[in-house]
């Protein structure tokens, strides 16, 4: 329960709008493995494992949530409660994500919650999605997504909202924001996003298509930074982390609020309604029924 | 007289305000050639014709008022009304735009609908200007520009409003909002399309001198999404379209609705506004005599 | 005192805000060295040559303030007086910025301004860095940047303001906004105006790590247009201005205006709340003790 007063903490301050978060109560089990005293410390929780190398001030958080490591409600509320944490401690400046599951970052919203599900549970899984993107958009650290795998729709999401995305060179590895393939509408704030990293013009296209960019497209049309060979990715994440780290925490944390500040304030303003516009959207027969061929379709893939 | 029931549900339906449209009623000489129920329709009215091929579900408009396909308020009219029958006709989901004249796409507004006319003239032919643009930059339907000619002005304007452009790879054939070389200003909807085509930097340059840019200059710049031998235009529209295609209608309309409606909400907003300003603009004496001075140019250049 | 006046007027236009410009009063030593009725005059103060081609329409603003053309409150009134001074001149219709210290374009604001002084000195110093960039981003002229040397933060905030820039292709010249290197921030309208030439990416990184870019990579991001040898910078830009100077300045103007207005207005708007800001800011202990330590270290290097 440690976490609790800090996230209340964050929410009188006002830099995040009051995150009614039922889910951390009922839910996390998280649990401190380790807390050592020693420089590299490292804690888990079931789905994702974090740590943090103190002589560096740098953590690593790596997703490992089998087979795909979908962003389930547990998930979510998990990595929000860590990435707080690391938020809040002094000895930490950067974090990396990574994947712990071989071939896929992470394979985006988990649709199982989005299926048969009620209302209540579509709002409180709407609202865990909203409140990763604005921990990790407007986090003060420096943010590294070091991407080792697939990373469709709300996995290329989190990559979006890092700093800096470097991809595994693997041509069969894509990232993209491929809602409009499954029949459903990224977010506007997932667009946002996504026109502040490639443009407008690239976002629209890609978008419309629902395009899926294998790792050398993507960066081509700058939705990786750079690509590495899959042995050199870690080595090159800690070497771009060491560059960020090497400059003046507090220009650089207004630098980025900034920059981000207009998109982050249009979901803080619009968040109620954007809950209620998912719920009304997913709730349709036709939505639930194309989310259902899709999972019929994921499941025989699989056996 | 088919149209206008439609046209009314639309302006009722929200979407675009109430559009009065006087010169429907008394203009249009418009008429079903063939309407036939085998896969392959075909109208025409003077200016444009319109193939549309059920199968597929994909129309054809093909622009054909030589010499220069220029924006006349008869050919805006025209444009219009099948468009808006296409977007209306459930066989229909997407539309090429091509000419049917050698060498030019469209020249662009008729400079002689806007010297020596009445004010009320010059009013309604900004309206369906606008109209125009309204209509096929918020199309529901899939919309391919298959650039075979020079497109300047508003020619470019209409290229620019589809999702996608083919230009045929012809140096000879430029494209570009080249008003400024008029001594002229593309209006601020114009210059919105083309940022949100090419970014900030590239329209602010290209604007400010007027440029029209061959084929690979405009590809490098991103003002066109693909060159083409000429004889490899329509069979690559064809297969652009297809894949635009194999997307569920529903996800994508909305996404395109999602990229475009900041921009169209301000025409929407300022619509009368920007009447005015036109009407100001054009009914300067220095502007008409820059105009006279053109045409009289373009008049000893066909002599 | 010749300017004044049209200082007045402008301010009455209600296109700028009234400045307040005690400086111009108390300290501009402004003198006409010359002033001939044959095609070519030149004037000059203190800190910045002008030199008027009248056959060409064309000015040079050679900035001559060794050792590095900082821009002190006395270098800010100088530029001002002399941009508006070209600005009314009808002789005039284009200004090109260059540097007369070899190796330096401009070092950006300077730090003696900023370090050690009363709050009416920040305030006044500021509206002076404010002023410079209103006057220059919306200057009805063409404005070419000849950046023959190194050109970070402010200086770098003046190239990006022209209408064009031009580098010589040295890669030991570098340019970029990089405060965040100072451990302070750009302000709002150095980013916008950075936004508005190299997108929102680029733009983000750029500020977030305070890079400087050497000429190469500065023409690869599309922070300067053209790369030249240095024997070949004035030639190249006489070259750019007379393109852009055979255009009609009427048009080009609006179309500068409607691409500049919504950056422009937005510090017009907050303009008072801007220079509160900065005073808040660099009244900081912290702040002003990285200052002084710069201020060391600059020292140290020169010695």
């Amino acid at each position: 329960m440690a976490a609790l007063p800090s996230l209340a903490r964050i929410a009188r301050s006002g830099v995040l709008p009051l995150c009614h978060w039922p889910a951390v109560r009922g839910r996390a089990s998280w649990q401190l493995h380790s807390l050592l005293l020693t420089p590299c410390r490292a804690f888990s929780n079931n789905k994702i494992l974090v740590e943090l190398d103190e002589s560096k001030g740098v953590a690593t958080m790596k997703f490992r949530s089998p087979p795909v490591n979908s962003l389930s409600l547990d998930f979510l509320t998990e990595f929000c409660i860590s990435l707080e944490k690391l938020e809040n401690d002094r000895a930490c400046r950067g974090v990396i994500l990574t994947s712990d599951v071989p071939k896929i970052f992470s394979s985006g919203l988990d649709i199982t919650e989005m299926c048969g599900k009620s209302t209540e549970h579509y709002a409180e899984f709407w609202r865990a999605v909203q409140e990763m993107w604005l921990r990790l958009y407007s986090s003060n650290m420096v943010t590294v997504a070091a991407v080792n795998g697939s990373s469709p729709a709300g996995g290329c999401l989190m990559a979006l909202s890092c700093d800096y995305r470097i991809m595994v060179e693997n041509p069969k590895f894509s990232i993209g924001l491929n809602e409009a393939q499954l029949g459903i509408v990224a977010p506007f704030w997932f667009k946002d996003t996504f026109v502040n990293v490639v443009g407008h013009r690239v976002a629209e296209l890609s978008l419309q298509l629902g395009s899926l960019h294998p790792a050398p497209e993507a960066h081509r049309l700058g939705l990786v930074d750079e690509l590495v060979p899959g042995e050199k990715l870690q080595e090159k994440a800690a070497a771009v982390m060491a560059q960020w780290l090497a400059l003046p925490d507090h220009a650089r944390q207004l630098t980025k609020s900034m920059m981000r500040k207009a998109v982050l304030d249009r979901l803080v303003a619009h968040r109620e309604e954007d809950i209620k516009n998912f719920i009304t959207f997913i709730s349709k027969e036709s939505i639930q029924k194309s989310l259902r061929m899709y999972m019929e379709m994921l499941k025989k893939k699989k056996g």
